[in-house]
């Protein structure tokens, strides 16, 4: 197989991305002091930028990028930050991109103030530009955001959680924000709904073959990878593809003595044993397989559109994102 | 004085209000269990519903409540809401409206975002109304109540809060709220500017005088007031306007002094302390005239309505704030 390199993908819109930085960087400054220190420090800790990186190329992949799609592209990194910087404070994370996260460097107070903060930031430029229908999507998606996060704490608390609710619960938390940059994307450049509807759809499935990757990354391998620890879903109880159909395709008395595992203390040698099963009940190739079904369903629903380099990094990007490693 | 009771008021609006009640309550509705049970029990925490009733009031002042009035009442009364469950994890609330808060239900996580899903919700009410205007002036409050809070944590940090910072924190953190309620319910009964710019006033002065005495009720007494405990501003180091008042009032060694105590370890008899110096230096008297000062402004500025019982109603609203007790 091939490594996909993400700057390899990015090349072909350099510019663009440099545009977009240009204006993200403005749209978080603020007159007030310590929103400016706290701004000016979220530069620092520099992303992946895939959402941004999924508008603009949406965009050229139906057209032309216009204004409109760097407000789009800006809006869903406002929001993207948002929520990170929520959830850093909810899981009380104390470092975010290899540096401290902004709750342990400020308190939760400054964090959770400074997410609201940049998802008005977010709506008002949307407002500013009359783009009521990126408004539409994107409030859509918080919705479904939260929902799904609380779908899945729910389900957590009891630890039952089936595959289709896990389905549920990563097509609304991971996957309806990309679906919302490519839609954006789309929406910015053109009115052919076909293109809206191809676009939507291959960033639902890139974002759900996204996340079903990210589960695996949790199970894959016995030490820390590229800073990701190996074991924190199992730690928190969260019940993912892995484990869920290791779970499925085991004895009662198998699955019981796991569920047990999973309530009690987690020490390294439970997280051992769990990973274990998990493998031994062809956890990982299922979930492997499984990413890989929704990556060809990405790729199948570009097909509507022009053979373009646009398209074409669209494209790699679905193996990066299958291929990736942390 | 005559004792202004919130019902009295609320009574020439018992229709409206109880439609909002019924629009509101299916509006935070979900079909993801966990929602649905924390949004059930957010109707048992009754709370004043100052903000409908203030939208619902100003549209009725300047002409019919209309569908429109309803859905900002709506909107203002769920961005409100999810406010207050943001405010009780930040500061580790467990209680609110005399119930457990959220987060001490349900865990900090979940009340994160079911903020982000009550302001969401809210957010699309607006935008299915294709009440742009209305997201216009929400979106805005939102990005000042958040600078508004951040620039009065970054003045309480290092003590130093001035007069005219202290009025641009509550005008921002508080009366922007108010003001928009007030926008809103003009824009959904009235073309009229005339009667939009008066409106906005009177909702920025009432709820500027709302937060003055706020702010003097953590200073009267000596013991706890309805569920109010007192000298909670003084034990979170925060400086309001009596306490400016009194350090200005001062002799430079007194203020060093208090400043000292304010730095340090907050004991029953150091809050005693700093509540009789800020009561010996009229900071109380000072504060209560501000108060009265805004509380006329916000009448006044109601003198180009026609004279109307909800007019009436909102001249009242006025004297209930500056002379509630909790």
């Amino acid at each position: 197989m091939n490594k996909v390199n993400l700057s390899e993908i990015s090349k072909s819109i350099k510019n663009e991305l440099s545009v977009f930085e240009g204006i993200y960087s403005d749209s978080i400054r603020s007159k007030i002091q310590l929103v400016d220190w706290i701004a000016k420090y979220m530069l620092k800790q520099k992303g992946k930028k895939i959402r941004p990186l999924l508008v603009i190329l949406s965009a050229k992949a139906c057209g032309e990028v216009s204004e409109r799609a760097y407000r789009g592209a800006t809006l869903v990194e406002l929001l993207h930050s948002a929520t990170l910087i929520h959830d850093d404070v909810v899981d009380n994370a104390d470092q975010r991109r290899g540096l401290p996260s902004i709750n342990a460097v400020w308190k939760n107070k400054a964090a959770v103030l400074m997410g609201d903060y940049l998802l008005s930031r977010g709506l008002l430029i949307a407002i500013n530009g009359r783009d009521f229908d990126f408004l539409e999507v994107i409030t859509n998606t918080v919705r479904r955001m939260s929902e799904g996060e609380l779908l899945q704490i729910q389900k957590t608390r009891k630890l039952d959680i089936d595959e289709e609710t896990y389905f549920r619960v990563i097509s609304d938390k991971t996957a309806s924000l990309m679906e919302t940059c490519c839609e954006i994307g789309a929406l910015s450049a053109s009115d052919d709904s076909e293109f809206r509807v191809a676009m939507r759809n291959y960033g639902l499935y890139l974002g759900i073959s996204f996340q079903i990757q990210d589960d695996i990354l949790d199970y894959e391998g016995s030490f820390k990878i590229f800073g990701k620890v190996i074991g924190t879903d199992i730690k928190e109880k969260k019940i993912t593809l892995p484990l869920i159909y290791a779970l499925k395709n085991s004895s009662s008395r198998e699955a019981s003595n796991i569920r047990k595992l999973l309530k009690g203390k987690k020490t390294k040698s439970t997280i051992k044993e769990i990973i274990s099963f998990v493998q031994s009940k062809d956890g990982i190739e299922y979930s492997r397989t499984r990413a890989r079904e929704y990556s060809n369903k990405a790729i199948e629903s570009l097909k509507v559109l022009p053979e373009t380099p646009a398209r074409h990094a669209l494209e790699s990007l679905v193996s990066f994102v299958v291929e990736r490693r942390n």
